[in-house]
């Protein structure tokens, strides 16, 4: 297995950074993750987009143009004879001088592995908990609260924790939220959030069907939801039956949820085609 | 010049780490940062009191106990044979599997150039910004915002940057913050703080020549001031003598400033003793 590091192919268990990297002295760094179905990597544009907005909010010069960018994605896949995978792209502020000051950014590109199902999982439980990521539309490797909540994730037997600011919901650390309200309308925050791919995906596809509202979602709204589910690249999409003690609409993933699963995957199929 | 690397010394250009630390993946660590004059790490038992304290608040194990890590630094310091420099310690969250999960830390102690000047400096204007960090009492590796900043802190000519929450004054990203205000008391945040090893010597200093008040600092607290002056390890007292566009006093290093600095300088001399 190799990984691309700034301008070479390595072993990927050779794959370090000095201690001098900003990410490491002061957290400072951004990142992506798209996942490869046969040999493609999906909606790769709509993630290198956002790799080049998150590099200029942090001031960080990605080394490589787009077209650079995506052949070395596909010689890593090439080389790795990767048919099916996660790739993470990391650009961090590289070796600083004086420990704070933005240098010559890093850049490390490295595969995982990625098991893809297309049915749907179960509905699951998650947790509430009060904050707003620091910047939360820039991709940044910061980390720290969503980390931190692990252990009382676990402990309520939660998969996810559902960031609210005095009653407004926000997003998951690493997904993001929908719900489907007492009208039938799929509801969704949008501001205060990572804007996800597989969000934008299900936003498109949702309007095909019905209507969709992008705006405040109060945890109000959130208690009286049919439905509830979260997004994300490497999840799809994952029905919602409890959030802290209360049972979302009958407490089984809903038909809303199941049709745009449906439409998800049958959209990524389409890209491979 | 060595390293202190998990277990071993090595060659500083070569202390890496593998780019799965949960530092490079999701900007999780801490860290702490000490001077050594004469051979002598200065103050090195609050330093660590406070790196055990941050570890715990970031569910990090320290695989030293207190007394081992203290025999690493003089070691570090012999090898080196350094007599004054800086000495930082990082921890992070290490190679992570699913790069997410915290997993065994790993431990960096890097050897700093670090030229400290009896004199104090002189005043400095400083700009000011409306922030929170996430976790402001622990130490953390999370300095996004800091780092923004420092492009509009050269576009302003300004030294640093001091934070506040609605007109409420908390601290600059590396610095505590105090004033002394027209009544001539000193007064310093408590609150949002990083409780500065610094600032503490500093207080109990002042407390031994007059009044002491920790508590709220506003901005229009600020405006009245009569002196003003930041703390740091390193930069130990820096007067302020301009705040975005407000002279502080009369524009120059005040009195009580300065008899705090050359007791700082005094009480750190009675450790070489």
């Amino acid at each position: 297995m190799l990984t691309y590091l700034n301008t070479e192919f390595v072993a990927a268990d050779r794959a370090m950074l000095h201690v001098t990297d900003l990410a490491i002295q002061r957290g400072y760094g951004i990142f992506e993750f798209l996942k490869v179905r046969k040999g493609v990597p999906l909606f790769l544009n709509d993630y290198l987009d956002r790799f080049y907005r998150s590099a200029e909010a942090m001031q960080l010069n990605v080394p490589y143009s787009r077209e650079a960018l995506q052949q070395i994605i596909h010689e890593l896949l090439s080389r790795n004879q990767a048919v099916d995978c996660g790739i993470k792209m990391i650009l961090t502020g590289g070796y600083s001088p004086d420990a704070f000051s933005i240098a010559t950014p890093n850049l490390v590109i490295q595969q995982y592995p990625l098991a893809l199902s297309d049915a749907m999982a179960a509905g699951v439980k998650v947790i509430t908990h009060e904050y707003v990521r620091e910047m939360p539309a820039v991709k940044t490797i910061n980390y720290l609260t969503g980390i931190r909540q692990l252990q009382r994730m676990h402990e309520a037997k939660a998969s996810d924790v559902l960031y609210h600011q005095r009653g407004v919901v926000s997003e998951f650390p690493r997904c993001n939220f929908f719900i489907v309200n007492a009208a039938g309308e799929l509801c969704t925050p949008s501001e205060n959030i990572l804007h996800g791919i597989t969000r934008m995906n299900v936003l498109a596809l949702a309007r095909r069907q019905g209507t969709v509202k992008e705006g405040i979602v109060t945890l109000d709204d959130v208690w009286q939801a049919r439905e509830a589910f979260l997004t994300s690249t490497t999840k799809r999409i994952i029905p919602i039956t409890q959030i802290d003690e209360h049972r979302v609409g009958d407490g089984n993933p809903g038909a809303v949820t199941r049709a745009l699963h449906r439409a998800l995957v049958a959209l990524e199929d389409e890209q491979l085609k």
